[in-house]
């Protein structure tokens, strides 16, 4: 597993406000794709020269500019330059290690957040990725890791006009935005509770060295997954906050509802680990319980057989005057003695429990 | 066990403030019935058509509309369009995951929150149930998840207009329910705290599996309580200072009292949780102790039998000159011996208290 | 041990502010003693009937009404009636599971508070009492659950008029009645104090299911005393900040020094818990340390003497053609060969300092 | 070892203000000094008797009054009356047990503080020794439980002139000595981070609960010191915001020197804490460990020899026709394959990484 | 390893304010440089002796005077005097122990920092510097306790011109090599996470004192990392929100930039320690493992060879009167039973998932 992917490292040294790749990542032409709405009317396009984003007529009420990859730099400055973005803030959206957080510019709002998904790809079957989002009087910017995410209902609703997103304004894009993001969340814990459910029974009845691991894994999984949700909460509350214009008062609501669900994520996310942590200690004792049963086993068959071992030797020692040898019921008296002391000690470990 | 029942998964994507069926759920009619009262009179009907709800008078001073069941989505808009209510709240009602919580509104205050009850239907013995208490000048609206409530006494005040409530408004009928609600909390953790007291006596004389079990279900249980009480506190605190007009002054104290009994069961979970937590360390001491036990008994056995054993061995060797066996008392010597080193043995063992 | 005998469950769904004994109490009469007292007058007196208590001259600067046993509904209904008491105080006050608290009135202070003995009958030598201290302008009145209390010596000074207790107002009374009752809380951590230093040495020399016991008890016992003083320290800073004027300034730097003494406690308690939950290490390692020391012993036993007895067997095999067996010097050979064997099994766990 | 050795619980019941001695303490005369100084002028002297304290000569810019002994009530009371002093006060310098704190009264401060010396004479190699500084405008007084200190170095620079010291008010002067104290708090958790160094190596080579007796020992020495170092920065924080005027500005920069250093002696204590805590893990696992090799060498020796006993044993039947015995390799042939049985075996346990 | 290298010690009883060298240092000459720039201009020059710091034209807009070595009290004592500097703060440069802190003077900002290296030389791998760094108007004066330091970007970006440096203030200069030291942090919880994916696979696979060593050199590393940087976060945020004029308004979204990686540093090392202790339950949960699969061998060998080798043992007697042993086939059928028995054994065990 890797624990520490940042490469936040390869910067240390260089100059704050630069804009280069991360190491390792070469540059990439980011698609962009602008989807531009009043209440009566929209218009889609992809944008494939970043020169031309300087082109989106900026007349209607609302702009969705969406960016997938972010190895781009000649539109990533391009929209830094068109919407006047400082450029520290510029190299935070390349820095996909970047905690969540918000930056309230005068002119602008930046809010950078986790998107998380279920995913083969990785051991432990979660994947985040980076998300930043550009909020200002009229247009939205979402600046995606990679393609793929849990927009598409938005979308949807936007080409429909269904619901009140057409008739308002860019903050409220973003909240729309920030929600699906966010009810996303709820997929991973789940996800691992059902696993949790299933481990449970297994760690009584069948603790092994593989069960441990699972529980490791979820742990993992629980703090990662804590570092993404943990700073949103603060993230959302300061976006509901915020004294800048860009939130209108009508919005405010809605965003107190995402922040109660990213409360009510980082709630469950507790939740698992307290239970984890109480899986650790059943493991722990559902192992000990196991020795227990082995050391009992090891100690019935040794206090029941090594005695009786003991008496066989006596009788078989080469002493020339041994008298018992010699009387007729010897081995039978001898053999009755041997099974009255099995019987007694089976007595009493079954008096014991332990059979 | 189930350990997160949220859909909330189901609704990421979906659009904000739509309100629709949880998946898995079907719409079901839901029991409305309205008492309203004056100080002098009182009416109660059960309404079976969400239109007719809009024909409550409200010259009354005080309603209440008690719906069981919420997965009626024309009766909940109906209410929500009569009472102004904001679709996101619509929506709250519907999420019975919801943790608790307030919204304070200029027309209306919102509070969820959770009903508990003892169950022989969960794995664990506890149930809970999610209540949306709607409270506005002169009207309580208590959305139910299924029939059944802790509210009867309250009902029968009410009809016999004992106590003060037929005097007070809407406010206190509040007050009421959720002081209702609150001293049924004490229920759970004092029928834990009685398996509490059965189980330790069990963990020192007899551990097994079972009683592990028992200790991590009970864990499991505070962890769910606790889930449900924490927020509680914050949600009566800020009823308590809402400067909203819909609460007046003189029911303050009454929620004050709530509030203390609200710590209270906090305070009663977080030490039960302190205790369980020393139960684990109890548990785990006392199979370590049992497994010295073994360990001693099996130590004893072999410790006295396996020299003797040999010395038999010795004796049982075949060799052609081994003068010991042609001396008279060469065996009585021998069996001698070994009962003065047995004899030592039990001797050394009593000393070191280990029989 | 019983863990919650909080009677709270059995008032769920009760009205709130009836005025009702908890189950399982019958209604027993107090007893109500007066002492009213001017820098230079005393009286005393003994109410045998609730309605004489309005009969109390109230002209005299300071009355201390004190009542021990409050199932006595008829003179708590009095009282609350003469000394205008809201009715859920009166109902606070037989509430005896109530964690401590304080209410701020206009016209009185009421502070709830345990009282804690030292104990021969319950099975954690503890014992707590609930009691209610009423303050206004020139009465305390002290509601006891039980006769006997910790407050002989104040009742000395006052008729020695000794100290400046006579030329106080009521609010001086007050805070000797809770000096009194803090200073007292110190017994139970010194006597567990005392029993954590003997048990300490116990733990290493010989763990048994009994220290572990004792351990427990002492976690439990911290747990119920922490429960009983940690919240006084939030009631006596705010009697200390209050800004009613039954508390003059000349008495808030007596509180102040009564607040560091419940500071104190609860700081003498978190010690104790920090030492026993590093005793319970100690008994864990303890309780390990020993079982190696019992897998050595056999260890030793069996290393030593498996080998030899096999070497035994080997000679105590009966075919024709053992060449060994008819060697003059075979016995002694294999008799010397043994005690080698031996003797360099001991020079090894001596060497691995097991013996 | 002695955990409490509060003595307040003889207190209970007597009477707040009252001067007495604590129990088992008896009346032993004070060693009282007093230094007053001049930026340009110096005076020394011994007091004998009480009375003369009065005679003091306060024209001076500062004087030091140092007190070796607190169970002189005569003193004390002498001093509570010239200097004004709260008769609480009074009381609190002769209570040994009370916690650090701070009381800002408008005429004067008193600072109580703890002085921890290293010292052969506790078990745990470390002594507390409970110090009450008077500060007002022109006089410190120093009230020492028992005679020693660490003032030496001041009272050389006041005498040699050295510093500003002798420029400076009394502010500064209970600076310097405050300072003082804050940094021989050093000594201790620097002595038993080097007991730490030596223990580490133990713990891994060598678990004794010997070195479990040390582990414990250093957390309960931290555990104190702890109690005697974290109010301290409250106190000192305190004194640095004070808004006294015996505060002048231009100490308020040195205050804020000797809190940094209390912060961070109590950061030394934390992470020594975190160490001896990873410790106490070590130890378990290092005994763990242990038992594993042991067990390891009893089950190689038992499973390489009990089967080959058991073939012996077979060899060594009396039945009458048992063929292999006659063979003429017969007895080569088992010693042949008991030869090729153990060092498979050993092989298996070589590979296994036991042996 | 050296827990507590703090020689602070040392100065118990020293006169505050007073410059001497930690015990066991020598003086040593400092290597002073300092670059001077305007937008436009620049000089770099290397000071030899103290007195000529004082001939440093200040009419540049900024100066960075760089001190390589602090154990050089002349120099430092001539900066204190030019720049006005308090003495406790020329103190705290000499003191390498100090933890992260900032002073703000009206003429000055003082930041003390630590950096970090990645190092052979200590046995953790790790080594920290302390760095102080004074901020006035026009001049950054960077106090390190050794030669070597991660500024070299910094002085190449001052030299080329490069970026807006040469353009800033003072100000911008220290949130420059704050930056930079920052940056370097990540370096530390980087290369451990490297060293936690490689010990995780370990601990499963093949537990050992060694593989324990390493999870508790990683605990310490962490300790110690965590003592470096959690006040950073504090110190950073003061400096953000600092009112001195030093701090210039268009600088303090740099230091928002430079204290949200100074989180990120934090979270990752709570993560780390989070993982770690998860380490140390896997560590002990997988020993257990291996100990109870010792003992399973013991047990499965003993169960089959004990019984065995005691029917070897009855049909080894002696005695005259034995009927099996003259049946014909008596030796086989013994030898069959014992196969039987062990068959049965096997299967036992086969089913109990132990072989």
């Amino acid at each position: 597993m890797k624990y520490f992917t940042a490469k936040k490292y390869d910067r240390a040294g260089m100059f704050p406000g630069e804009l280069v790749l991360p190491e390792g990542k070469k540059e990439e032409r980011a698609r962009v794709t602008v989807i531009s709405y009043t209440p009566s009317d929209l218009t889609e396009k992809e944008i494939s020269n970043p020169a031309d984003i300087s082109d989106i007529s900026f007349d209607r009420s609302v702009n969705w500019i969406n960016i997938e990859g972010i190895h781009d730099l000649e539109t990533i400055e391009e929209i830094g330059r068109l919407f006047k973005v400082h450029p520290l803030h510029l190299e935070d959206i390349l820095e996909t290690e970047q905690r969540p957080k918000i930056d309230d510019q005068n002119n602008y709002l930046l809010v950078m957040i986790k998107m998380v998904y279920l995913s083969d790809k990785t051991e432990d079957g979660v994947e985040y990725e980076h998300l930043t989002v550009f909020i200002n009087e009229d247009t939205v910017i979402t600046f995606q890791e990679k393609p793929g995410d849990v927009f598409d209902p938005i979308r949807n609703r936007i080409r429909n006009a269904k619901g009140r997103i057409r008739k308002m304004g860019a903050d409220y894009l973003a909240y729309a935005l920030l929600d699906a993001i966010v009810d996303n969340y709820f997929v991973v814990p789940e996800k691992l509770g059902e696993q949790m459910e299933t481990l449970e029974m297994k760690i009584v009845t069948a603790p092994s060295t593989e069960t441990l691991m699972t529980i490791h894994r979820l742990k993992r999984n629980m703090i990662s997954l804590r570092k993404a949700v943990w700073p949103l909460r603060e993230v959302i509350s300061n976006l509901e906050r915020s004294e800048n214009k860009i939130i209108k008062r009508s919005t405010v609501v809605y965003l107190r509802d995402v922040y109660s669900h990213a409360i009510q994520v980082a709630d469950l996310i507790e939740t698992s680990r307290d239970m984890l942590s109480g899986m650790t200690d059943l493991y722990m004792s559902s192992v000990s319980n196991k020795m227990n049963d082995t050391m009992k086993i090891l100690t019935v068959i040794a206090t029941i057989f090594i005695p009786l071992t003991f008496i066989a030797g006596v009788y078989g020692m080469n002493f020339d005057f041994m008298p018992e040898l010699h009387w007729k019921y010897g081995y039978f008296a001898v053999i009755s003695v041997m099974l009255v002391m099995a019987f007694s000690m089976l007595l009493f470990f079954k008096r014991k429990k332990w059979i």
